[in-house]
């Protein structure tokens, strides 16, 4: 299926969602951006998508080799200047919008997701370095990594901790010269290795020598797969080993390995930031990142949707009105497609009003900065709950055809599933947005949110959803954590259907002003979401209004009863 | 992971919903069918999921191969006569009824999903020559298929006529000697070949010439893998050659074959019913069939629960009031498993409730019968969907190792994805509901229900549901097709979940008198489906009480725009 980049849907909502006017980019420059964007990621992109989840990365004792093809297109990618769109122009970057290097991003993530997770890890390594780095750090690191001759990663996860990120082990022993010795494991490491890049940068979070346990004891360090010569260009070989890669369900074209660091003594890192400052360097590149991962949702949603509109119109098959129709004539197939256009621009609109935040916040707007705090978690979870939710839309427009591998809709479905769970699963966003951001401003923050949506909402459905979010968002900052904790599921998706009704319904309305085919879909899927999809949310005022207590009936053993 | 069959749970629904009390079963014979069938299928089917999965069946030149092990675990199952519990006395069979070896199948697919779609479809093929076999058919294949020394299968679908029955084009010619010649290709033959039984049985829709086009020039053809000697033994191979396998996303240890029937001009059938009975022969397994799939929805769901339980209560990972803890106890976990144990309780209620009419009605009860028409969409497309759901919830739990394929909650995810599609996808259930079932009896199946559910149905969202499901269902009665069938899908899912919802909160108000862990913990999952998951569903009055032309606001061309 050829791949095409929605570049009228991606300026629509730059323009109106992401307010890119106010960015200070000439609209000729975004269109020329887009375009190219999507010619590259169609050309050159999307048509790796089916070896890099048939072949897949494999694992080798000498390192990850990528399949055929994967370099030459990620050379290309360098080349055209891709990665450096919204990197700093200090250290060889554009220097445009966030927001835009995002569209940019969205674009080669839906011609194949799980090979633009590579730049998409990149951009974390990135913003710790620009956040957190030594002018040396930067000097050094940051040309490379903004072009992508080099690569990031950002190694976390342990066997012992997950979601707990303060049980972590890694050592990290002063040698005397400034350097660090690291020593320990690191799990679920997305390109950790690869063939692909001259360098590969590994931020690594671990612990000092007498470091206080749990997260503040945590301190950030740089590890390169090759140190550098003095010239700064790739030399021996540092002490890293690649374990294995994980047997996964799908995104097979991104290695995700099991490092281990010093097993032989000799592994090399420099601290980045403070020492302790890890936890929050950590934060600076995740916090991005899980706008990314976000995207990620957006992504394969557009991808899963252009197949399974392109199979509904090709695939005949039953009569409406009498005559032989093609399945896209149908109402409940329609109904499915336009979900899945509904859904996925609505992703689009949550992730991209939260990445011109961090464009606004990067300019020392303090609301940006809390809005952007806000928005986040929900960005990362309902961006990619819908994004899985599209994707199986598109199996089930397939019929039969989507259950066996060679349609590729298949494929969306299982590259789609990591994406609740990585970069903190969607219950740990939740916990974020009860727990820290809907405090933020001592409230503050959220009730912007709240009037702001109101001053502009007009649907019956929305308004009456707005104030559930209102209502019930208030309760949950007067409460206990357990109840907290226990709504914070169903409050996180009601308050993102509440964002993104608000932004469908503003779409809507500008777009009912045209009468381009794209203005018509556009007004369309709208008007269904709002009539439909709204109103669905509402149903869970209920369980966001919940205790804990109805959790809690029956211990744990009995739960397994 | 140790498997158990949910006897307990078993019983508790056979007991309270399908009120097997009145179809004339012994409880002590039902719990010892219950807990045998558990013992069974622990210890000799569920070690046999995993290879199932990995290594799968494979094509060869000579036929499907089943991996190691299946043979002799088929075997047993035969000589355990755990395929005759439904069937007839006067065939071998032990006559029991057909919920209680719903309720056998349930544990069987359970522990291995793909492997216990095997008899699934031999009790398809035993339905249809029940009731439209020749004496002389009964006699000879049913004795055989009732114990699953052969199995049978559906061959329905061609490459131009799927969900489009009406389309098929293959041929059945007159011998002379009242056998035909068979000529075509079906795909999608779930077990079409093996090496498990000594037949198969191939139960296969196709066109005698001078038929009429569409359904009504279909008749059924019983075309066995090996012809039968006199003695009634297999004999010569039939002229039915395995073209290939597909290559699935799960249920790898079911091969879906194509199969080209009469390359050499000599593959025999004979004809069951009349001619031109195609499409009511197809009905009659077609419906039962259809039941036995949204029990699938409940034997994934089963499973998926109890790995995710058994997974959460071992992982340590975070604190809660200070104290490190399995994340079993926190809040959102707890949310996903209580939901998960909740869900597949509604759907094991639906599906047990429609399965006991299957019994009533063959005691020639016609309110039954019409009950059961109404529930079977319901019960098919709700309990996979939840099976869907409650899958992908165990993934979540599971966090980054739910993505990893050897914890085993990946596959229950991919197994589960092909229920919605196969045996009419839920789409063309919904349509079946909305165009076919709400007006039985002039409506009157669906009147009788709701006002049975309204006499006993207590809590106020629940009679809120019932009151939106009565309206809209009364609404789509007078609504013309394409209004209808926008609305078909949301509508059913309303259905579904009021229905689910006066079980469990029965359930619940029976287990309220018990004290056992296991009459608590339905307590729980009663009240948790009746407080949070019952007032999702009024979310969905709006969209089953739209109309279409939301859906053709642009035409298909601009959908795609």
């Amino acid at each position: 299926m050829p791949f095409t980049a929605p570049v009228a849907e991606q300026r629509f909502v730059l323009d109106h969602v992401a307010r890119v006017g106010d960015l200070g980019v000439d609209g000729d420059v975004l269109d020329a951006v887009l375009e190219g964007a999507g010619e590259f990621a169609a050309g050159s992109w999307a048509p790796l998508d089916r070896v890099g989840d048939t072949v897949g990365a494999r694992w080798t004792e000498t390192g990850v080799i990528m399949p055929d093809g994967f370099r030459d297109a990620y050379q290309a990618y360098v080349a055209g200047g891709w990665g450096t769109i919204g990197s700093p122009e200090a250290y060889g970057g554009q220097g445009m919008p966030f927001v835009l290097a995002a569209a940019v991003l969205e674009t080669l993530g839906a011609a194949n997701m799980g090979f633009a997770l590579l730049p998409t890890l990149t951009v974390g390594a990135i913003e710790a370095l620009l956040h957190h780095g030594s002018p040396e750090q930067q000097a050094t690191y940051l040309p490379k990594l903004a072009t992508g001759e080099w690569s990031g990663t950002m190694n976390l996860t342990e066997p012992q901790a997950g979601s707990d990120v303060g049980a972590l082990r890694t050592r990290a022993t002063p040698r005397g010269d400034g350097t660090f010795l690291i020593e320990g494991t690191k799990i679920y490491i997305s390109f950790g290795d690869h063939d692909l890049a001259d360098n590969i940068v590994h931020l690594v979070l671990a612990r000092t020598p007498d470091a206080p346990p749990g997260t503040r004891g945590l301190s950030l360090f740089l590890v390169p797969k090759f140190r550098l010569n003095a010239d700064g260009s790739p030399g021996e070989a540092n002490d890293i080993r690649v374990v294995s890669i994980e047997h996964k369900m799908g995104l097979h074209a991104s290695p995700t390995c099991v490092l281990s660091f010093g097993d032989n003594g000799d592994c090399t890192g420099e601290l980045i930031g403070p020492e302790f400052g890890g936890i929050r360097a950590m934060f600076t590149m995740m916090n991005n990142a899980r706008l990314n991962v976000g995207l990620q949702g957006v992504q394969v949603a557009e991808a899963a949707t252009q197949r399974a509109l392109a199979y509904a119109a090709g695939r005949v098959q039953g009569a409406r009105n009498g005559a032989d129709v093609a399945i896209v004539e149908h109402p409940d197939v329609r109904r499915m497609l336009l979900r899945m256009r509904a859904q996925t621009m609505a992703a689009r609109a949550l992730v991209y009003l939260a990445a011109a935040e961090v464009d606004r916040a990067a300019a020392g707007d303090a609301d940006a900065r809390a809005r952007l705090d806000l928005l986040t978690p929900l960005a990362k979870a309902h961006g990619t709950d819908l994004g899985n939710e599209v994707a199986s839309l598109g199996i089930q427009v397939h019929g039969g055809m989507g259950y066996v591998e060679e349609t590729g809709a298949a494929q969306h479905f299982r590259d789609a599933r990591i994406t609740p769970i990585y970069e903190g699963t969607n219950g740990i966003q939740a916990a974020d947005l009860v727990g820290r951001k809907l405090a933020l401003d001592n409230g503050g923050a959220f009730a912007r949110l709240i009037a702001e949506m109101r001053e502009e909402a007009a649907a019956a459905p929305l308004r009456d959803l707005i104030d559930a979010v209102d209502e019930s968002g208030r309760a949950l900052l007067r409460a206990d954590s357990d109840d907290r904790l226990a709504a914070s599921y169903p409050f996180l998706t009601m308050c993102s259907v509440a964002v993104c009704g608000w932004l469908m319904e503003r779409e809507g309305r500008i777009a009912a002003s045209g009468n381009t085919p794209f203005l018509r879909l556009k007004a369309a899927a709208a008007r269904f979401y709002v009539e439909q999809i709204v109103p669905e949310a509402l149903g869970l005022r209920a369980a966001a209004q919940a205790k804990a207590d109805v959790l809690y009936q029956v211990d744990a053993a009995t739960l397994a009863a």
